[in-house]
């Protein structure tokens, strides 16, 4: 069930055609029309669902959905008389067919009469600009950006063609790439943490770096992206970073990194491409992450971790020696004669 | 001591007319007159003070306070010649008393000449809107609502009567009961952090749902609560969620569910009523967590939990177990024959 | 090298007048003429670079900066011909370096005509107020300070002279020293998380403190204090404090205490002067933490520690007991006879 007050521009499509759409195979009533998207437990016979996580096998199984996105694999447990799309990859083939239903609408242009853009700010064509944003002098902006309500970018900054900045986010010393959306009150280029500690003075280092974003990269609510203190801090093309997330001054992530909620990365540490960091995660200052590097939400890292690595743990290490530590410490607790993992 | 700048509508009382409104009995001279409040360390003798956890039991026996909120077995304790209002709940009768010497301003009603309201927004009786707040087309406010200053509304967004949103926020997507108060710099309803990952490309799954937030919740500054992917991200009646809190997409909180700061769910999980989660703590995605749960700070929970459960530690288990391995671990380095948490 | 966009007022100085400014001595060229900064991995032949951290020796070997500060015994592992501003605090002499080079720049006085400054707040002169700023009634401003776009002042509010409040932040029921630096996105003096928890009902205990906040204070992006709920939360004189940061309601920092980012700290608990706390780590409620404590990033501290202490791990003990248990389990779950830490 979709809520018109947000989602009104609904396109209407056949079971048959959303799945030609998305690259899968109808089972059952391929004439369905579908006009709604939603949970498998509260989906309505005109709503599209997808079933992949088995934890969610049982709403799968009496859901009264108009359609599942399925592997071909739980064809057998689908409820009675529903159609499926089968897929190899649900969520992919549930994501081409959900767009397709809500195409997302295109923000028309034009530059409120509440907004304060300097006359020597240069913008794209095509742009919208909310009310109370501030767009400060030497700013550039490609062609059909948006910049959400109240929101401050600064002197000099520059962003590619159609980026999206969402509502009360601040924007300074930062060169930003194609098609980069950040979230609401996002706080991008301030001075990073820098200073000489001699209590009880503490001398000011200059933070005279930037922020540098690549292509496509996505930033959820209210993160946190200090400048460098010299060169800068680098998010790569293709990065996805949740809400809340930190990296302090001169971080520099590759192309395609996940963050989640809350991550926070100390100073200069650099991790390479496609490395993935679980929530509330956290990685220690001057540290090197390799590429594809899994680490656990919740961990802690302290050292360098190699290519492919995956940790966890506080302090993290390579995730099957934290499992068994885990597992140790446990059966020792239980008056185990030795904490033995393999044991355990 | 109260700073008149801040609070400034104080309605003396004398002690025992605190006392009746609060339902203490008084011990002392009843006549004293009260004209603010104050922690036990600083009161003078025109404050209130409350003493209720023995770790202040020197600053309640050295207090100068006009009069102290505090437990029958305490009175032996107090200060010579200190007025008490005797409760079992000092705590509660101190709320009431303190309540009763500043009685809540009621903000005026009106909307500033330098906010942004569309036409086809529709505000109830009473409600203020301050400068610089934007209200979007298809909003609709009940009586009595305040928009602080630069706030955002999106179009569509619904408020129940009585609700304050503090200022810097941005609100799309929601559904929002009575009573609801919303702090400063909070991101609700944007979109959720899902895409299918498929390095170099990701996909993005459309994020169509909602955030609906019950009757009288309260939630605390900076957070960020994301849209449901479809269906609803959801907050009970009665949820009391502190600063800096992440709530990812279709997350479910029960009613009267405590959140302490800097807490983040992971995307669906599902918490039942009166679940209590300490700073920091975290809960991986998916999972179902009973009610009546307590979570202790900086837990993972990486599985579900039943109902009533209390847990902790980092992956979160039961708290015993956790408090008995960590014993085990502390005896272990010590030197011990075996770690057995017993013996430790 | 620096970008003109964000760093324009660059005064060349050769390395000779540098190390003079930063009370260094030259090795090399002292004519040769900086004209920005960068890192050692990327500075070219007019800019300024350091090197201290061992970790990056490969990186200063190699380097083509123009200058270098480092130490006297790095000297001699200096790449061939460099210039070498020699210092036993590399990173002060740099400080001092950088800031001769790009002097900060002074903001020009005036109120935007898109400010919102209520005529019964009193700004000291020299004050710049930027577009979408509000300042309430009763608002004192000392000189010289600086108002970001966006941000609101509330009523009542004080700041000493040469503070710099950056956009996008809220502040209420705070009294603010001179010189204090607030990141955007801050929010500071809400209501705290006060409540009577007996579900289904929560009283709301009256917050009818303040924040107080010390002359020289540095505090980071989206932090969040809360004010008092009777007596004030407390920011020491020169305290410095990260990105994200969450004080609860009658936390009291001492004087230059440092936080990292995403720290956090539970209500009423009390740090000395010039305390350290590493990234992500937390503090419960009501504990007294002395003087120049370290606690390391990712603890949790939940007991008192005394002056001079330092502590680590989750929950938080002394740091080389807690070194100590980590290197036990790792030999448990090896399969070691015992754990013993000196052992292992």
């Amino acid at each position: 069930m979709i809520d018109a007050r947000f989602f009104a521009a609904v396109v209407p499509h056949t079971a048959a055609e959303l799945a030609a759409v998305a690259g899968a195979d109808v089972a059952g009533d391929g004439d369905r029309v579908l006009t709604g998207v939603a949970p498998l437990h509260t989906a309505g016979p005109a709503d599209l669902a997808f079933f992949d996580n088995p934890a969610y096998r049982d709403a799968f199984a009496a859901s009264d959905a108009g359609a599942i996105c399925a592997r071909p694999e739980h064809a057998a447990i689908a409820p009675a008389g529903a159609v499926l799309l089968i897929s190899a990859q649900p969520v992919r083939a549930y994501a081409v067919a959900a767009g397709a239903l809500f195409p997302p609408a295109a923000q028309p242009a034009g530059i409120s009469a509440a907004a304060h853009v300097d006359a020597a700010a240069r913008l794209g064509p095509g742009c919208a600009v909310e009310a109370g944003a501030v767009i400060e002098a030497g700013a550039e902006l490609g062609a059909d950006c948006v910049i959400g309500a109240n929101t401050v970018i600064r002197a000099g900054v520059s962003l590619g063609r159609s980026c999206r900045i969402d509502a009360g986010a601040t924007i300074s010393h930062a060169v930003i790439g194609e098609r980069v959306r950040i979230g609401p009150g996002c706080r991008i280029g301030q001075a990073g943490f820098g200073f000489v500690p001699e209590p009880p003075e503490f001398l000011p280092v200059p933070q005279l770096g930037r922020v540098s974003i690549g292509d496509g990269a996505v930033l959820g609510a209210n993160c946190t992206i200090d400048r460098g203190a010299s060169g800068d801090t680098e998010i790569g093309a293709g990065c996805h970073i949740d809400n809340q997330v930190h990296l302090a001054h001169n971080v520099r992530l590759g192309r395609g990194c996940i963050l989640a909620g809350q991550v926070g990365i100390a100073g200069s540490s650099v991790l390479g491409d496609y490395v993935r960091m679980g929530g509330q995660a956290g990685v220690a200052g001057h540290l090197n992450i390799g590429d594809g590097v899994n680490i656990a939400a919740g961990s802690g890292v302290i050292r360098d971790v190699s290519d492919g690595g995956t940790v966890g743990g506080y302090p993290a290490q390579p995730i099957r020696d934290w499992h068994r530590q885990t597992a140790s410490v446990r059966r020792l607790a239980r008056g185990g004669k030795d904490g033995n993992g393999e044991a355990g």
